[in-house]
């Protein structure tokens, strides 16, 4: 009984060229963490739901993947909840009865949980970067999937500004060496908390964050009209109007002072922006845009925000982001400890490569430079043995398997595969012990010892 | 409100050290894959559960991990089924109407369904090698963990017995380059065959399987009692017996051809484990055993059977394993492709060499060769430059992020990260343009120049 296989919507297979540029990137990426002084750690796949939800909004807790309890999973259920257990039962009533683990939906928080849980031996500041796949149950689309690879850096247990400029760095070495062109965002949460305070209350910032987040998609006019219906009264409207209108750059600063009457908040995070465009003064090749309207990760990030996009390519989502969080660890009960990290978005970033086609020319998923051709058995024992032998001497190389096949069809596989040349093993070459060496490009063919074939292909 | 954080049991976090050894495996393991021209594949996390359900045995189905549907999940069920919702609904009924994903068991079922799916654009014979994480809702104990890594090599499209010395071979290569000691045990499902069928039937292979399977456990004698109480007939008992009394030895082959009546099985069993050993001699390091009661996968292989154990360290589970196949891609519509895989268990691989001491020493986590101390901002922002100057000639180099700390404490922070050598910015460095070196080591130091710098550092 045969099914005619699938894999689940918005997951993907990747085949070897497709493994091998994600490495690529993957290593460029990891390149610029270790040269900065960054260590690995890596966490579960599944987090207990406890650590997972209530950490990324009412949406996000929609978006987790859980994974249902082991076993007879709802004998228990109906044993301690019978009188429940009817066609009025609903999810959320049976969620947690039945689920108590999920599966990974970033890295910030099983870091801030991983930090919580081995506080006594991390030495702080804490520099880690973690590169694995988290997964979302997000409608797909381009440039969503479903599972997908972060790659984070983090700086904990220190409040200078020295670390943002040190994530940004790392986007830069990154994003130079990938070639691709990029332009970093930032702005500070508290601007636009001072913007919220001069609206009335900080308790509007979530509104007004939510509503100018949406300006790129419906347009200034648009976003107006929604935070009106959400009750924001006219003197703030003309406000935030006034702000979202001003250049994109740290000379607003000024008009920002104005419109928000120079509270704590303001000069806080007009200090904090300053002193970090000072340290990327110079010292940064892609280009820097303070921009007061980008209010993303407003749940956690208490001071930097940043996000990255690319200059070129039709994706129009960001290939990165983070900020700095002051309290992250302390829901799970380490407090004091200010962070602060930033993502790579693997798969976009291989999307943009791919479309940019940026990817070096020699990835080539097979390594093999030499496939051994035979006529009968002694051929092909030989064959092995001269692979063993380049093999031990760091040279891909390989026997063809099939004693059956003609050497037409040996020859096409390693045309198929790219392979440079062929070493073909008749009864000449077993008298005289050589090998008939084929350069499959010209065709051109000559005899050779193996020693000399070792020297001719290591070179 | 701050939670006890925790992770899920069977589940780990890897710290940097970790990591780093960790890698170091994985490495060997895709040298050597690499090197005899397999190239990588990976496939998601999450596969349809109808892909993965049945292929693993009842006892496998019990252990997949099973993702539960998103959104409102038990809504659908209530509507679908109301008449079922009661206290008298039972797991089996309500599983497959809340969850249609599961996370992979293995790599080799994932990889059957994508040669399935890849037919016409993979050129066979095929190899593949995949190195990801698969999850098992398994009792942990030592050695066994609820997410564990496969590294799995495979070739697919040839029956040859070359393909399976390529991969005994890549068992040698790694586990000599890692130092561990192993013994690769061998046999053949058509022995064994060849034993059920002299028992009376082809049918009994399973039984008689399962019985010869707990050896090791329980010993001959219960072995016998228990396939008595299956139902195998007293002259049938007399032959296993017999078998399991044999030295494990190509040389039994003549003792098994009386005990088997030299039928067909066990004469094409005979041929391919003399072939493979005709490879094998003189090829390989580690020590092979021929070891009939090997009955491993029999659920999916038809023809060798191989199985890998460390010689020393307190590990009496296998660390890897594998086989040939010849109809598992039949099952997703593929027929007629034979293969055969092997499969190293990364995490238990990571246990024996823990224990055996076997990693190398400069397995670093920090890679960082010098960290900038400063007392004041100018003394930081020169810091800054010199660090970037190093990293850009490709030495790792931090500068202390936070001005608020005294030298003491920063230089504090390189003794607990090992950092060999810190460079200490005051005035008189200021004014003179140089960097005071200082190895932690020794505790010698001496002014230096930034080119003077690179030069000492980039030896």
């Amino acid at each position: 009984m045969s099914q005619k296989p699938s894999i689940p919507q918005g997951t993907r297979d990747f085949g070897p060229t497709e493994v091998l540029q994600r490495k690529y990137v993957l290593s460029c990426i990891e390149n610029a963490f270790k040269g900065a002084g960054f260590m690995p750690i890596e966490t579960p796949s599944m987090e207990n739901l406890s650590t997972l939800t209530g950490k990324y909004g009412n949406e996000g807790d929609q978006l987790l993947y859980k994974v249902l309890n082991s076993g007879d999973f709802f004998k228990k259920v109906v044993e301690n909840n019978a009188q429940i257990v009817d066609a009025n039962l609903t999810s959320k009533q049976l969620l947690p009865l039945i689920a108590e683990k999920g599966l990974r939906y970033d890295l910030t928080v099983p870091f801030a949980r991983y930090v919580a849980m081995n506080r006594n031996t991390i030495q702080f500041p804490f520099k880690r970067y973690q590169m694995q796949p988290v997964w979302r149950a997000d409608r797909p689309q381009k440039g969503r999937y479903r599972e997908f690879w972060q790659c984070d850096g983090d700086i904990i247990g220190s409040d200078s500004l020295l670390n943002e400029f040190e994530l940004l760095y790392c986007y830069d070495q990154v994003f130079q060496s990938l070639q691709i062109p990029v332009t970093i965002k930032i702005n500070n949460r508290k601007i636009l908390s001072a913007l919220a305070e001069a609206c009335g209350s900080i308790e509007l910032l979530h509104t007004i964050a939510i509503g100018i987040d949406k300006i790129d998609k419906i347009g200034l006019e648009k976003v107006m009209e929604e935070l009106q219906k959400e009750g924001i009264q006219d003197y703030a409207i003309e406000k935030i109007k006034a702000y979202l209108l001003l250049p994109k750059s740290i000379e607003s600063l000024n008009a920002i002072e104005q419109i928000c009457n120079n509270n704590a908040s303001f000069q806080k995070g007009k200090e904090e922006l300053e002193e970090l465009l000072n340290y990327l003064n110079n010292r940064i090749k892609s280009s820097i845009e303070v921009d007061f309207s980008l209010a993303r990760g407003l749940g956690y990030y208490t001071g930097t925000i940043v996000e990255v996009q690319a200059n070129a390519g039709s994706l129009k989502m960001s290939i990165g982001g983070g900020g700095r969080y002051d309290n992250l660890t302390s829901i799970f009960g380490l407090n004091g400890v200010s962070g602060v990290g930033i993502s790579f978005g693997l798969d976009r970033i291989c999307d943009v490569m791919n479309e940019l086609n940026k990817y070096p020319e020699n990835l080539t998923a097979k390594n093999t430079k030499i496939l051994f051709c035979y006529f009968d058995k002694a051929g092909q024992h030989k064959g092995l043995d001269c692979t063993l032998e380049l093999r031990a001497r760091g040279i891909a190389s390989e026997v063809f398997p099939d004693i059956t096949k003609k050497i037409s069809k040996q020859l096409d596989y390693a045309n198929a595969l790219n392979i440079p040349y062929v070493g073909i093993i008749g009864e000449t070459e077993i008298e005289t012990n050589t090998i008939m060496l084929k350069a499959l490009g010209t065709g051109n063919q000559s005899a050779y010892t193996i020693t000399d074939l070792i020297k001719k292909l290591g070179q």
